[in-house]
């Protein structure tokens, strides 16, 4: 170490710890995996948290596929092997946004439990939290957001999570969220809440 | 709009901006790319610069083969398809940082010019700036911190960064820096100084 007056700074040459960074930010590096059909609300409930979250001085990131499909994942179709890899490379950023001490959410159907349990694995313990959006179908396929599942019915879309091909639900979910019964300011106050309570974030006083 | 007293938060369900991060965190996203020969001084400057600006209460991060090439990139070798991958995901990662409002530096030999200007140009204009450690290969060769340039010599590492493969010097890189003219904390202070005439971060007062 060796000090430069004029700045007053002291010098490393080593990595600064996700511990610093977390003191800095007054928060822990957190992902929240959400997983769920089409138009079970995982992206509207991750924006709604993300709002939330910064409104409470946090910072707060959603990886979804406006930003990673178009981007890092451009090159990946959906085969099997190219959604084993999609998620194993969302898990893979993940990890670097937890160290860097960021409350992460992603918000992808991620219908294979060992691709989940992928990212699970490699986030270390206490840093992966599955949200699973078990909104039923028929509400999903009435919703129908982006039109898809109109397309999957008519034969028009293949391989289409939940009509021709399968999601494999969570069995150990953090959460488990039924996007019918709430609204995603209520899923966003228990989300939250388990944040609070895993001490990711300080509660608030008074 | 809805209002949940309990907590007084005003519900949004749409992207939390880019601006809105970077207010919270009194700076803004910024790339440092780091490029140039083994042994050049890439990550220690890059290190030295990220304690100084956690230093000054701001988040930044250091992308590196620890972090990348054992993630995100173990599935990529070294032939010229990977390295070209390896250098575009890269690019995308640090895209995503930036968005998060995060100084982000990364410190990877980058040899080809096409590469970094592929990642150049996916970052937007004012967000991306080359640092060239032009330090030389004499230099870096007698540092040869890996003890890879003994390898190359011996014939034991093929396709080795300037010895049996080309390194393309950027041609209008941000920044020069040669290592064995100056010391990473000098090369640090230069390199704060443009972030704080980019704007990046706000200079100190006093």
């Amino acid at each position: 170490m060796t000090m430069i007056k004029a700045t007053n700074i002291t010098w490393h040459e080593g990595h600064v710890t996700r511990e610093t960074r977390e003191k800095l930010l007054n928060q822990k590096g957190a992902l929240l995996w959400f997983t769920g059909l089409s138009g079970s609300g995982k992206s509207t409930i991750a924006y709604t948290l993300e709002h939330a979250l910064v409104q409470r001085g946090h910072l707060a990131y959603v990886l979804d596929g406006d930003n990673i499909r178009h981007g890092l994942n451009k090159n990946l179709g959906f085969s099997a092997e190219d959604r084993t890899e999609n998620i194993r490379r969302i898990g893979e950023v993940g990890k670097l946004f937890v160290d860097t001490g960021v409350v992460t959410m992603t918000s992808f159907i991620s219908p294979y439990r060992a691709d989940r349990d992928g990212a699970r694995a490699i986030m270390g313990e206490g840093n992966f939290f599955e949200i699973f959006c078990d909104t039923p179908i028929e509400v999903c396929e009435q919703r129908d957001p982006k039109g898809l599942y109109k397309k999957a019915r008519a034969g028009q879309l293949k391989g289409f999570t939940g009509i021709d091909d399968p999601y494999e639900a969570p069995l150990k979910p953090e959460m488990v969220i039924d996007n019918s019964k709430c609204t995603p300011q209520e899923a966003a106050v228990r989300l939250i809440e388990l944040l609070e309570k895993s001490g990711k974030i300080p509660a608030l006083k008074g």
